[in-house]
């Protein structure tokens, strides 16, 4: 597996296919074809059975997949069949609905610890959590033993609070402030710009007027 | 273009060239090659010219791509040359968060109504822009000319919102709850899953455990 090259639109989707299989075990289905897993998700077909072909062999043909075995499954390649703690810098707004959102904790994550500079947010609550300033996160790391921190920070203050992440021992990092961040080569880091998907609906809503 | 049938991915990608070139157009950068778009954002060297063909000839071989030609032509194809109206429904902290996001201003798209249904968040103030109840959205949709609403309630009550905004007249639904909702096929509807990018980050971490 360590040369696996798996394109990162790939592992997008299967996030999205394992979710749509959760789904579908809820409702107490038990098979599912390619066909069905693609009308869900809105994927086409060969992309679904071209996908799930860079992690081996699944489904009989004219049966389909088992539902379960293949959630497990995704969930399994995905890393997310153990649960990850998350550190979260930034306690304003964002962060608040980040730390609240559903879909973390059903994906198995959550968030240990929240930090900011801010006098103003140290030490109000989200949730059960109390807001730490940026000293303690070392130490909360080491006691959680996180791996994966989320800065919820503005955008001019984003590359710092990245800097102290890597520095406090980090390996992964989702940035949700609307910049780019340099990280070292070691680091994995992603962005999330939350207006990239308004960006699909302006290109939909333009074609019809074409 | 009638007929164009661009794969999603290669919006998505073109929304991030698109911030890429007007990064490299403010350092005051006139030519760009595909190499160094792709090295900017990521992706490989062919990828980009092959996303960039989809929408005609762009660059001469040798020297690149003009970027603020580029540049234009990416925002004129993701149809945000002009500026958007949004309307949001969720005065919750996800919502305050939308509402102040820089992201969204750099891209042309302004929130220029909130809704909400609870009575504490009725008549407060998000930036300069008032909460008000959901009975008032017809009205601010047809006097900003609104197509694209925001869903940030909670997943028990976002269908029930996506209806009312259909009612409404809007055209298209970024929905932020994560669950599935159901509109109408005349509706562009995208979900936005804030933690698909983590599982990104676990996959990649898992890797190297292999």
């Amino acid at each position: 597996m360590k040369t696996l090259k798996v394109p990162e639109a790939t592992i997008t989707r299967l996030s999205v296919y394992s979710r749509f299989l959760e789904q579908l075990d809820r409702r107490g289905i038990v098979t599912v074809s390619s066909g069905e897993i693609a009308k869900g998700v809105g994927a086409g077909p060969a992309q679904v059975r071209k996908d799930l072909a860079y992690f081996g062999e699944f489904g009989t043909r004219g049966v389909g997949y088992n539902v379960k075995d293949l959630m497990r499954y995704t969930l399994k390649i995905l890393g997310i069949d153990e649960s990850w703690p998350l550190v979260l810098v930034g306690a304003g707004n964002l962060g608040f609905a980040l730390c609240n959102y559903k879909g973390f904790n059903e994906r198995g994550f959550s968030v240990v610890g929240v930090f900011d500079n801010d006098i103003n947010k140290i030490g109000k609550k989200i949730l059960d959590l109390e807001v730490y300033p940026l000293e303690n996160m070392r130490e909360v790391i080491a006691r959680h033993n996180v791996k994966i921190g989320i800065i919820a920070v503005p955008s001019d203050a984003a590359q710092e609070v990245a800097g102290l992440m890597v520095k406090n021992g980090l390996q992964a990092i989702l940035n949700y402030a609307p910049v780019a961040i340099n990280v070292p080569e070691s680091i994995e880091i992603r962005n999330v710009d939350m207006s990239v998907k308004l960006e699909i609906l302006t290109f939909n809503l333009g074609k019809k007027d074409l």
